[in-house]
């Protein structure tokens, strides 16, 4: 049998890696972007649409899914795959941070989170068992197990206990799911302070996950400690696995992360960015709502080659936005997903050619993260 | 030089004809539908999603594309055509019937119409040498000339003189026009009078346009006047010109119509049909988010070959409807427009084999305009 995870390469200059990820449902090269289709569809695109984007897997989200249209809905439909039509791998997460940031009056205990949907107020009782029974009947390919992800920065003596809780849950998420198809993942916790990661990550590996994913990062604290976290951490994690930053991906995140050695991202960035008018390009975030776009009759990025930027200028992206046309929030967010495609692939290739070092000191040279005008 | 508008064939039995229109950005078949792109978009679709619902031809409105982004950008972006990126024919309207319908203090007099725009409140005249104007600037294979639709029933003597206007306006537009590349209409008017259709349908073909548009029906009249106006003034028109009804387009008035002699139907119900979780199907309109579909695994329409109903179920349709996800609107007016395409089809297929009456009894045997559920 193939293994699930085979890393093809460290990168000589970096601790950047190439990985390869296999599953019933194809292959993700790694590392890889997964665009997020939070209610069972990546917001206004086709699965089609983000299979040529270049995504090989996508994230969803068990909170929703869960509470509309259902876990057993989805499973009498032939799973999520199939009631989506998205044909290729998926990961769905536990629910738990929905939990906490959408839900109405969660109310934590060691059974796990009861909390009142956003949608009309009924009440429910996500348990580790729970979120992985749900999962199991979405069918995904990795599922994640229930944790306790704090804001940040948090007091010490809570990460401690959340951590704790954390390395419980994913025992009982384990045992639970002993058998079944289906990859899980170890999530390791300990918000902003090493030793508590590395603390979460020993507890975390005696479990022996196939997968490890890191929590609690990109949720108030400064991306300089993320960073310096994730120095701190990676080197302590086993190689042979595949490594995933939870809810991270910013272009200029990702790039950063992958020299640290993350193999996976995940961010409703591209599609949420698009819809909201601003487009990933060659020279950073760009506004297609600001006004110096009215009559200007070139690509959205002229070093792209997508659809978008084949076949329409920032004048027309600009009038189908300040017009509310649906058509802005596809094109911008087919684009945007496009540009994720193309980074994670240009990352690869320079992983291969033992030049990422450079790949990166060009990217940090030209690439913007603030919403700039070209 | 190839004739703009061939009659290839009338029905044995019936007032339905085949047609073709040529124009140098492609051919139309008659009798057919032209889907509207009210801002330069038809909602929520792409131009090749457009044409692969079958339409020849679209229909963009002047009021709209005047006020945002403008005529003249559009000019400088190289015309509608490319900057919407359609390639095929447009036809666009005068504006005058928005300017009635949405513009703010519209003040009528000979010279034109004076109205504030609905967008930012600023003051415009439109008259009938501006509309074409406007229309060259687009670059539209079909234009309107600037005429006055009334609401229907309106005062005898009312109907009299806007359809004297009409006359008058339309002589100016085709002045305006002469020489300069496009091919503009005439419309009739007259209300629901049949005497004063037949008076229009005389004046304006002194004026000598090669396509004859009827305005001002569909708009607060019973179907049933609609129809036997058209019963009184198709006989009068000649057969040589393709004769347009504007803004009708539900299937079953376009059947009727068809048989009564009618070549081309635009309409936004489709696309705003969709948008708002209403599907045509074989049996008549169904109401997606209709409790009944929440477990309903089969296709939309089990009888129609379109991408959405080859790869999606109606419960997965309903879900992404409740969950006000873009996917939704966007199925959805494809659908609705892969249905219209098929119906104009089927409707040719019919009259080339002579057989438009079986198809009508069959269509009105079967289709249900009133919303039902399946």
């Amino acid at each position: 049998m193939e293994k699930f995870f085979e890393l093809l390469k460290e990168e000589k200059n970096s601790g950047a890696r190439l990985g390869i990820i296999r599953t019933p449902r194809g292959a993700i090269e790694t590392p890889a972007f997964m665009p997020v289709g939070t209610q069972g569809t990546v917001k206004a695109l086709t699965p089609e649409e983000v299979a040529q984007t270049g995504a090989q897997i996508i994230l969803c989200n068990t909170y929703h899914l869960y509470l509309r249209p259902g876990a057993d809905l989805i499973k009498r439909a032939g799973g999520l795959h199939k009631f989506m039509n998205w044909p290729y791998p998926i990961l769905t997460d536990s629910g738990g941070f929905q939990v906490n940031s959408l839900a109405h009056l969660s109310k934590l205990s060691e059974e796990g989170v009861l909390f009142r949907s956003h949608i009309d107020g009924s009440l429910h009782l996500l348990t580790p068992e729970k979120s992985i029974e749900v999962q199991e009947k979405l069918g995904s390919e990795i599922m994640m197990p229930l944790d306790i992800c704090l804001p940040n920065p948090s007091p010490y003596k809570k990460y401690e206990e959340a951590l704790k809780r954390t390395t419980r849950w994913a025992a009982r998420s384990k045992q639970y799911h002993e058998g079944k198809p289906g990859v899980l993942f170890g999530i390791i916790q300990g918000g902003i302070y090493l030793d508590l990661r590395i603390k979460s990550l020993s507890e975390i590996e005696e479990l022996e996950f196939p997968g490890l994913a890191i929590g609690g990062l990109s949720v108030g604290e400064e991306k300089e400690i993320m960073y310096e976290l994730l120095e701190g951490i990676l080197p302590q994690v086993p190689k042979d696995k595949p490594r995933y930053l939870m809810g991270v991906g910013a272009p200029s995140s990702i790039v950063k992360c992958v020299s640290l050695g993350i193999d996976l991202f995940d961010c409703v960035l591209p599609t949420r960015l698009g819809r909201n008018g601003t487009a990933y390009c060659a020279s950073g975030k760009v506004n297609i709502d600001n006004a110096r776009f009215r009559e200007d009759f070139s690509p959205l990025d002229p070093s792209c080659d997508c659809y978008v930027c084949q076949n329409y200028t920032r004048a027309y992206l600009r009038h189908l936005f300040v017009s509310r046309e649906i058509l802005a929030a596809r094109l911008l967010s087919y684009h945007n997903l496009y540009f994720m495609g193309k980074l994670m692939s240009n990352i690869r290739q320079a992983i291969k050619e033992d030049r990422f070092l450079e790949f990166q000191k060009e990217f940090e040279d030209t690439y913007r993260e603030r919403s700039i005008s070209l």
